[in-house]
């Protein structure tokens, strides 16, 4: 089987950790290069928290930083949930590892058009850099093989009622995306919050061992922390992840083919992933929305991708 | 126990009908009127169905004809569901019964500003008579005990992706209604959805006889086929009657305290309910948004209304 | 000639009160009523206003009181022009005179549903009687022979740099009327504002004597205090006169076909007429509006019409 | 007499082609690059079109291709105006010069970035270029002096009742760079149509002679066509050029301090330039907005730079 070449757009982030452990290594994938964005925090911030995850991880794929601010908003920042770093909870050593001298917009430009049609973007933030991209170059749009991102719902949103955070954060590149007619997967709320990750998956992990192990443990035991702060929760999603999970195997995830628009009114539903569920508008549709994850499956391909790094 | 005073506002309709029936009878209810509004059919044909259902159950109320269109925006139907006459299906006697002289919009300020602050509005269509007695006559405001309606979602809608009917066809009304300070209620389709009328159900209420086992039957075999139509369901739910169930007994039903904002942007979310579930923006919750439904309890609730009429 | 019959409805206010003066003795009008509309203050006052100036000039023609709050949106006032009254500056003596017991919206409605389609209805509020009325009994709207208003711009606003105090007061009424149908002719800012009352017109007025022109110059005095206070001008408009101007003698006005647009969307733009002056929609238009006035001919007309209460 | 340095950045276009003519001699003016954006056609025709007017009037300046698409909403182009080629009416010979390599958008921040603040951009088309380099580049804004564009209107617009063509071409970078603190200075729709071309003005610089004369005669009567064509007008304005103008000498310019803020919300008003012309809304001002220009000496300095090029 070839590996699915994959570009992971991320803003690290607790989740963008845990979706960077597992793509690095997965035999499933092919995990060309790591781009950069702002969203959990600012750009400075989840530059060198990707480095680090890298760094501590011995993971040797190139990292490039993009995008420093939204499109047209103001910029917002998700410090509530991911702490004053975008990666509070794990300690790292020094750092060593630097970025690449070219821009994460300029990368996905010239990879995807020296490529073969064969690379999937997987934005698992804001989406910024690919929206910029698509603009500044139109000619890659049919170069793109598929974009499996995290972001948005179709019922009510966690950063407003209405909006998912990384949505909200850029409603704009987001229409841009949704509009652009490349093929879509969208993990959102609906079913990225079925992946509630307990105290027991936690300890799992940490008995898979290694740095992996470990470094799911710091993450994630910080993510439980500020779930329950901010919505009571008694455990925290790892969004972002799923991701990987349905590129590893998309049968562990139920997707139903929906119309999605973006709502870029400023107004109440600033942000929201306006789903057709039941087809009501005859638009056809553009995306597949995951609806229904698997978690058995999918904790045991988590521990799988922490036994990896042993 | 002192039955509690309702006046139903609805635009019959199908479910409305059910509505209708389980409400002029329970022992714990008191009709004062039933106002009828434009809405699943134009005014003239949710009038003549809501007398044709008052003659032909023998329900001695009087019904008030209201508004013939929303207060702003263009009128829609939804014949999809309710068929040319807006309550396709039954089939009624020659109508005797006429509505009363007075319109509904006075009828519900009058006796509002009449009472003394017990009378709680029973809405299951588009909100307009109650938006229109609102602005027309700002006292009648710490008069109404409650508002219990039906309509909205905070997960996706019916008619829009976004949207539930009766908000959609009056966004502008619903808002009016929703920052009004009244206390509300609202039963969404969140909620109603779970109320699915199968066949079974349907024969059990022909088993339990009389005009309004009858009734239900026709009414819900045409809505049966429309649902099946529309959405490729083979259940229909009896949105409206949530409602009544609820002010019997509002413990077979769990809401949760949300902030609800109805958006009247024109675009892809108009008429949308946006419900704070999580309760990020901060405000205040102002409505009480059903969740969940003891859909057991809430049938034989049914059936006991529908044994009234024998 | 025929008297042209006309309803004036208004929220007296200063320039209400100018052309209540003119409107009800001109030999080209028939007033047959004045209808009251929240606006300038809330109708309690706007409705004390109205009736003060008919008792001060003797004006035999019933008041209606009709709607006290905009049909969607939170009521406004503009009490930074009009005063803590809603006409600061006149005196008048202890007040007699009362509003008729009928609702201004229920007058308009019988009224025109009894003409034969020959009656014009002069707008100079805020656009929520009519809208109403529309609402309520759609059959009303071919028995309107014109509708002649003030309000809007194509310009600048005054109350936002988008919108002009009467359409913002009641966007939403505001789209009712613009989309009814019904011929439309609109004297907006661009126009009124070219009425510039100064200290030589209060002058030439007071001249002209009798209770008429002192009312005029205890108006306009205050009037300009106001425009000085909140726009640094040495002048003010007699916005709703012109519209009496029109109806009066259309060729001291010249007006232009266009279609024009209530934005409705919460934003910047909200409460905008926006008004296709160059024709690039392709729409057909639905409203004259007024571009041009001959202020000489019209404070000719205005002292002709204060010399008829001598 | 230090020059000022200036980066023109446009979307030729007829009346851009007068303003890189003019800005490309006159001694007052350091045109230090040209980048060019879609906007009155698609890139590939601007960028043709920008170099072929360098090339036939011997200007030695660098031109930059930069973005190809809005950074949101779908493309338009004003080929009513500017026809199939964008710049329809003059004929070029072959075409040998050729843009440079970089990026315009990583020219602008280059080139900023190493300046020490006193180079003022000129856009006169969709801003595009300008809000992709602010938001991939956020630490240029301190380092631009000025932004002198063409753009806007406070009155009705050109290409929708709300909107001046090159707002509505790219609402969202407009947005980016009307909130972006840089000061701004707008010669809109308002100023630039008192701009009327008419048969005697391009007889004139025909009479003024040499190869601009010339261009200037060929440019201007197509753009006579299309103004007659879609606006019924028998002269046609040069919008563009005020901005050079402006630069060359503010004193024949009037301008007003406004706030302006870009209307980004679907709906009629899209595009709009919202400008508090009577400071009703206590937004400090961020624009300063141009009102009138002395056209007299308008042409004169448009002859002044023609003669340049003998």
């Amino acid at each position: 089987m070839t590996k699915r070449k994959i570009i992971l757009d991320c803003d690290p982030g607790h989740d963008d950790a845990i979706a960077i452990m597992m793509a690095a290594r997965h035999p499933a994938l092919d995990l060309l290069g790591i781009t950069i964005v702002a969203g959990n925090q600012t750009l400075d911030k989840t530059l060198v928290n990707g480095l680090n995850v890298c760094q501590h991880l011995n993971i040797d794929v190139p990292v490039y930083a993009g995008m420093p601010r939204p499109i047209m908003r103001e910029q917002i920042v998700a410090d509530n949930i991911h702490g004053e770093t975008g990666l509070d909870g794990p300690v790292f050593g020094p750092l060593k590892r630097s970025a690449e001298k070219t821009h994460a917009v300029k990368y996905i430009i010239d990879t995807l058009m020296n490529s073969e049609g064969d690379i999937t973007l997987v934005p698992v933030g804001p989406l910024t850099n690919i929206a910029v991209a698509m603009r500044m170059e139109p000619a890659i749009l049919p170069k793109i093989r598929e974009i499996v991102l995290m972001g948005g719902a179709y019922g009510t949103g966690n950063f407003t009622p209405s909006a998912e955070f990384n949505i909200y954060a850029d409603p704009e590149a987001a229409r841009v995306v949704f509009t652009s007619g490349v093929p879509l997967v969208m993990m959102g709320l609906d079913l990225t919050n079925q992946t509630v990750c307990t105290a027991d998956v936690i300890a799992r992990m940490e008995r898979a061992g290694g740095p992996a192990g470990q470094l799911f443990s710091d993450i994630m035991n910080f993510t439980l922390k500020t779930q329950y702060e901010n919505y009571g929760l008694a455990g925290g999603p790892v969004h972002d992840a799923t991701c990987i999970g349905y590129l590893i195997n998309p049968q562990g995830i139920v997707t139903r083919d929906m119309h999605v628009e973006i709502d870029v009114n400023s107004g109440p539903c600033y942000g929201r992933t306006v789903c057709d569920e039941l087809g009501v508008t005859g638009n056809k549709p553009n995306t597949k929305v995951g609806t229904t994850i698997d978690t058995g499956w999918f904790w045991g391909l988590v521990e799988e991708c922490v036994r990896m790094y042993h």
